[in-house]
């Protein structure tokens, strides 16, 4: 099939490469650049994305790819196994994006988001959103325009919303009419949860030394399977994970002395979306084949590292005493139970990021709700700031009026990130199906996590979810692996094991 | 000017933006990327390399260009100012050197560098030339046909040889019958000086902690002038500098415990670089004046900061306090006279880059003379290694059959660097008389250099020399700077004052 391909791939490959080179102006960007270097940056990243664009939407593209699909129709040419079909209409679809939303509207769109994240900025530091609320506005007008131009690329096809095609850039398949439902269930369990649960608790206020806790990070990654031979972890304001081919993947964390989890999650987060990335197949590196297959799988590999896996009562009670090891002096006195409670306090808040993962899913479900609203036309952004509180008192049971704090704390809106949301729940709900399937496909996974044998698990991901690329969709993979479709249940039952069930 | 020119600017700043994105992707390869990654580097590097090409041979450019030069006599066309021409022509030279290469030609030279660096490591390790040997002829061959397919870019044009075409694309203007006998001038000196001075001295072997040597270079670098808003330092195995644009100009040093001045020297020494590179009009970014005037010049910058400023009394004597303070242990019973003898200790040796700036052009002048002669075809590369050892004995009095430590040490040949060499000298010339300048336009400079208060010195080259660009040829440029045209005595005069001068 490559050499079938041959042609293809090579155009797909330099465009991956030219992709891999924007990435790397990005991390740059985000780690040593020096500051005063940001306007050259900016122009340096424009050219760049203007020759991937260049590159997709040319006539040497054009006529490689018509050797093989209708342009028009995306009928396929000629004798296709189905394999070849699933790589093909792949393909097709990542071309149609490109080909639809024209120059005009792409930098248009581009300009209003990179003033609106500015605007934001300034907004939020004053903690008043109507600065905002005119440049989300057009970003929701916007956002309607561009669902408009990407109508026929929604996978499945049929009747769509706008807001569907907007989920679908993020997960393909995936629609409102699917997810108001599960989410819907999922919100339900949770408060049922949330209101036997101890919130009252609190915790202590460690100052533990950064560099320890970064050797401690080290040497996580390094359990979990990271390839420090292809891949390397730095710091950032804001941690991320950027990819230039699966031979080069590099995550980053924040450090702060009185927050060793904040740190510590965030290493363990980015690890399991760069296993994700590392355990692509290069050798279809540049195609869908060896591209990961949708924002909430590769949500489902950070969120399974972070929660279930490095908060659970298995992990520390092994590995405390290493870190006890590193901090005698702050922990000495302290027992894996006690931290592990520490670790896992739940307690309904108004950030996002910092939320339990009890309470987590909520934050999301309220962002949904909110955006599908905007796009559907339901809800006047000038109305947003009064329904977000409305919402955060009734799913969260907090109110208040501080807008930085609130409708303002999330940087997605203003980057025109509308429909990206929901795949950070379908991320944790993948995550408790498949951990759900490793634990009836591994024996005695706890005893592994409690002595941070990590590589069964590793090896288990790598092949049943990171080798697949984009053979396949979400939901056909999740049928694949667990042999049942998605639902809330492995995640609420997860939750409930977790924290409804008394310390033994 | 700019609005006139205003098409070619913006097609020479997008080549400007797309060579400071390969640069990138070099400087990441040299510090900061997993291992892992050669392979997928190598190809990005390529890619960039293949666009930037590209862009200058393109039918857009040759539009661009045409509207101004004639692109077959480089006659301009119209009504142009003497600023206007000197612009054009350096366009329309750097335009031709694009051209006039065949990409057939440039890949296999490029492929044939590639595996010559890769044998020249082995050989070195094994301190075999033989191995190398037939790559290095291969080399030499086809810098032949570079140096016949260029022959019509020689500044000044007339008749010249292979081997000054090769010059020319290093230092414009220069012809080897204007160096040989600047050489041997040279070199009749620095064999006067050599015979006069106490080459048996010993040195001490002091430990000092890397990290405090960091701290002292990068106070040394503050001191210059460095701006970290427009730049940075990290480790590499070699030091060097790059730029992206003069706001983002990197350097790299390498700091070992036991040789304190080879990173402080090397620190000093990029930064002057870098200094060249932050100190260009951005206004004229990717153009000719926005440029480094030739490799000669840089070099001027990085040795007159490394040498004649950080290598003097005045220096050692103002501030080996500070060193002091942070080596109490180490340095506490030393005085600063008998550090700057330390530092300035010189004596003959087999490699060229831990020469002392004594000795140092005598390695030069030999790989000078070994390559001219090479090129010229009057010495067979078969024959070098004899060659090589009886120019050490007969310039350095000092003999090997080590060829690792001896005809195998310098990366230059494999890499096709056929003409490099000499700027090296160049640039100690061009300092040396520079330095003289300075001393006679600003009022104590030795004061100045003791109190580490460089600002006058970095803004009188900011001035003289950085804001040039490529407005003139190195020769106009030491005219107008000096009043005198280059010659060797200013810096053989430097080097009598400091080394034949009793401490007084």
């Amino acid at each position: 099939m490559q050499d079938r391909f041959k042609k293809l791939i090579v155009s797909l490959k330099e465009i991956g490469l030219l992709s891999g080179i924007g990435s790397l102006l990005s991390w740059d960007q985000e780690t040593y650049m020096p500051s005063g270097a940001i306007d050259v940056r900016s122009e340096q990243s424009a050219l760049m994305a203007e020759l991937v664009h260049a590159r997709w939407t040319g006539d040497a593209f054009r006529r490689v790819l018509s050797e093989w699909v209708d342009l028009d129709s995306g009928a396929f040419l000629g004798d296709v196994s189905d394999e070849e079909k699933r790589f093909l209409s792949e393909v097709y679809r990542d071309w149609k994006k490109a080909v639809l939303l024209p120059s005009s509207f792409v930098s248009a769109f581009s300009s209003l988001t990179s003033k609106a994240q500015h605007v934001w900025q300034e907004a939020r530091a004053a903690s008043r959103f109507s600065l905002f609320q005119p440049y989300l506005a057009q970003v929701v007008a916007m956002s309607r325009e561009r669902a408009d131009y990407l109508k026929s690329t929604v996978v499945g096809g049929g009747d769509v919303t706008p807001y569907d095609v907007l989920l679908n850039e993020y997960e393909p398949g995936v629609r409102s009419s699917y997810l108001t439902p599960l989410f819907q269930e999922l919100c339900v369990g949770i408060k049922d949860i949330l209101k036997k649960v101890d919130v009252t608790k609190t915790v202590p206020n460690w100052e533990m030394d950064v560099d320890r806790q970064w050797e401690f990070g080290m040497w996580i990654l390094a359990q979990m399977g990271f390839d420090f031979s292809f891949g390397r972890q730095d710091k950032s304001t804001h941690p991320f994970t950027t990819q230039f081919h699966p031979y080069d993947v590099r995550i980053t964390t924040r450090l702060d002395a009185r927050h060793f989890m904040d740190g510590f999650s965030s290493t363990v987060h980015e690890g399991g979306h760069a296993l994700y990335e590392q355990g692509l197949d290069p050798a279809w590196f540049g195609t869908p084949f060896g591209e990961a297959m949708s924002l909430g799988i590769h949500e489902s590999q950070s969120r399974m590292w972070e929660n279930q896996i490095v908060k659970s009562r298995a992990f520390w009670e092994g590995q405390f005493q290493r870190l006890q090891m590193l901090f005698p002096h702050v922990l000495g006195e302290v027992s894996w139970l006690e931290f592990y409670h520490v670790v896992n306090r739940v307690r309904p808040s108004f950030i996002r990021v910092d939320a339990d993962e009890v309470t987590y899913n909520l934050h999301i479900i309220i962002r949904y709700e909110l955006e599908k609203a905007m796009v559907d036309g339901t809800l006047a952004v000038a109305d947003l700031p009064h329904a977000w509180n409305a919402k955060y008192l009734s799913y969260l049971g907090i109110s208040s009026e501080n807008e930085s704090m609130g409708v303002l704390q999330d940087v997605h809106w203003s980057c025109g990130l509308l429909g990206y949301f929901p795949t950070y729940t379908l991320g944790n709900l993948y995550a408790a199906q498949f951990y759900g399937q490793i634990e009836r496909d591994i024996l005695d996974v706890s005893g592994l996590i409690s002595r941070a044998e990590f590589s069964p698990i590793t090896s288990w991901l790598r092949k049943n979810i990171h080798q697949v690329g984009r053979r396949m969709s979400p939901s056909e993979l999740v049928m694949k692996v667990t042999g049942e479709s998605l639902s809330s249940e492995p995640f609420l039952n997860y939750l409930r094991g977790k924290y409804l069930v008394a310390d033994s």
